[in-house]
């Protein structure tokens, strides 16, 4: 039993408003939450840590990345800075098809090295839990190496995301030939332990909602929850049916059409919006926002991180771009990257600092919690918690 | 005599290009680069340190900053997300006067303590040079206690900049009366070492070219060097008065004219371009970066780190924003934070790797120079070393 006393806590209890304890206590026992309330209230403890008046949230919850990958896209950038298009930088063999090549070429000690810096800065701004994706193996010996180097990852909780249905590779010319590859490798990889969740992309320059669909239908029958990439570039009517399939979140969102926003409200679906993305690709569209909003859809948000168009590990500028770019509260984007992030991930034990929970939980330099989406490019961490340690 | 070998340099040698020396080697004495070329050429030295591959750029120079400053304004970013207009805010005592209240009701150790963590941030991403403005304190002895906080920062070259003329204080209704005083106040200031630069705000909500002309008059009366705010939000012919004058730099620029283009490719006045205030303050007017690329004007970029329109910290993210947000180049970018920074602080001693500059440098884990400005919220610094140290 460990008191951790003399916070301004920013519990973020209920559905909304901060939830904020002036002076506030919480007591961990067992790697949980056991009482949380005025440091004038708390109970006796044989352990007292003194907060000094920290700013403690929740910790934080990045439910959507692609941290694993080989090589990174700096040469592209650059070339179309220097006025090269998408499509030359395609026809050069560019794009995602470049990290496929550079992730099929790596050693999973290679992989891993990489991925652990990238988890490294991650934890460095508070995360505590971190969504991983497959998908740039495209074949099933480097979506396996994929997944296992995740399962790896240290310091924080990982959960593993098959993303097979990410982009065709260059072996498959058929896409309904590589989506059936797709769905006859998920059993084995999920027999190793190796898969927590389902995603796939659909988008015209990606996935149709049918081959969605047989990729849904293959991970129904192992009792996977599934996610998807949708309404990104266009609205294809994928959010409407992952809404169908009762998916724990849909993501990016831009094009989502007013009727997806009423069947993830109907069916409880997240909507993880993506502003490092949305930043990177110069994107114009916005997310609905007031509609999610007035359709009482929980919103998170997540850094997306990947080599191509979010190539961020900032979870706290993702604060900062989801109220600059898409007009979310301060309030609304913490809880994006904490309760509702925890939600898009099937995970109802972290997010809040609340009893039962996990004493998952960040101290930061500062005086109020708006604080740490009102600035953009800084890290206001003193220490990050996970599990009581 | 101290040899850094084995690194790969991105020296900046010359007026473009990045300068690259892929098994590079630095000779350092006296704090100065004496030697810079291949490892294999390096002349012998009693110290050797190896570089183990690391990228190695000038040390990063954060041209114009407001660093020292009380309290913040997040309520302020929360206030505006929840609906309320800058007019709404204005009208309830905020914007730049309540942080002017602010600044005058903290003591000299009170800034110094918010300021110095302010440039720990700065220095953690590689900064060695950083310029500081007065600017809110709008009376002479707050102005003056600004400009001794940052003489009194420490790890970094600090160049102080008097910018008594950032807005009209609460006590005068009267700008001429103002910039009257403002005038006053400077040979003081200026006698105690206080000011290496003067700048002032030229905008229809602040001064106008004629009253910034005072402020330069009594400048050249003590052989300070200008710099001055322009065209931010309107074209006020601010540049072409500054280049008249010959003027270090002229700042933000989102309206320049063609005409002050051509002004201050005349003068040598250095561009400074701030993407982190065109982010927050959600601009769509572009700096015309084509136009001063082919007059030949040096482009410089800076953090503009404020409470109210830029609370960055993150000079690694403005080489991002510049690119993403403005079409810079990466290399241009990175010059626009090195040489093009110290020039646009009149310092021809720092910003590229070449024999004869001060060894200010940054040890990045990185390939090539490019991925420092195609990430965003990413810090790959290794070390910093500032005057050889
Ligand atoms: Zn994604
Ligand atoms: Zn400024």
């Amino acid at each position: 039993m460990k008191l951790w006393r003399g916070g301004r806590l920013a519990t973020l209890a209920g559905d909304s408003g901060w939830g904020l304890i002036e002076d506030g206590a919480m007591l961990v026992e067992g790697g949980l939450l056991r009482w949380v309330g005025p440091t004038a209230d708390a109970p006796a403890a044989e352990e007292v840590v003194n907060l000094h008046g920290a700013l403690v949230t929740p910790g934080l919850v990045d439910c959507h990345t692609h941290l694993v990958y080989g090589g990174n896209r700096a040469n592209e950038f650059e070339q179309r800075l220097h006025g090269a298009s998408y499509a030359d930088i395609a026809r050069a063999g560019g794009g995602i098809r470049s990290t496929v090549a550079a992730t099929r070429a790596a050693s999973e000690a290679e992989l891993l090295a990489d991925a652990t810096k990238r988890a490294q800065a991650l934890i460095r701004e508070g995360v505590t839990t971190v969504e991983v994706k497959s998908g740039y193996g495209l074949d099933a010996a480097t979506e396996a190496r994929m997944l296992r180097v995740a399962r790896q990852l240290t310091g924080l909780d990982v959960r593993t995301t098959y993303l097979a249905a990410h982009a065709l590779p260059p072996e498959f010319s058929d896409a309904d030939a590589y989506i059936a590859a797709v769905c006859d490798w998920l059993p084995a990889l999920h027999a190793q332990g190796l898969v927590d969740a389902v995603d796939a992309f659909c988008e015209h320059i990606a996935f149709s909602p049918a081959q969605v669909a047989r990729v849904f239908d293959a991970a129904q029958q192992l009792n996977l929850p599934f996610k998807l990439h949708a309404e990104q570039l266009s609205d294809q009517g994928g959010a409407a049916l992952a809404a169908s399939y009762r998916a724990l979140s849909c993501d990016h969102l831009e094009y989502l059409s007013p009727a997806g926003v009423q069947a993830m409200a109907q069916a409880g679906t997240v909507a993880v919006l993506l502003p490092g993305a949305f930043y990177a690709l110069k994107e114009t569209k916005l997310p609905p926002v007031a509609a999610l909003r007035e359709a009482g859809v929980a919103i998170a948000i997540a850094t997306d991180h990947n080599p191509g168009s979010s190539p961020t590990l900032s979870p706290l500028l993702m604060l900062n771009m989801a109220c600059v770019l898409f007009g979310l509260t301060p309030e609304e984007a913490l809880r994006g990257l904490t309760v509702n992030g925890a939600r898009a991930l099937g995970l109802a034990d972290r997010g809040q600092l609340v009893p039962g929970q996990r004493a998952d939980f960040c101290l930061w330099d500062g005086a109020h919690p708006r604080e740490l989406a009102a600035c953009f490019g800084h890290n206001p961490l003193i220490k990050r918690v996970r599990g009581g340690e």
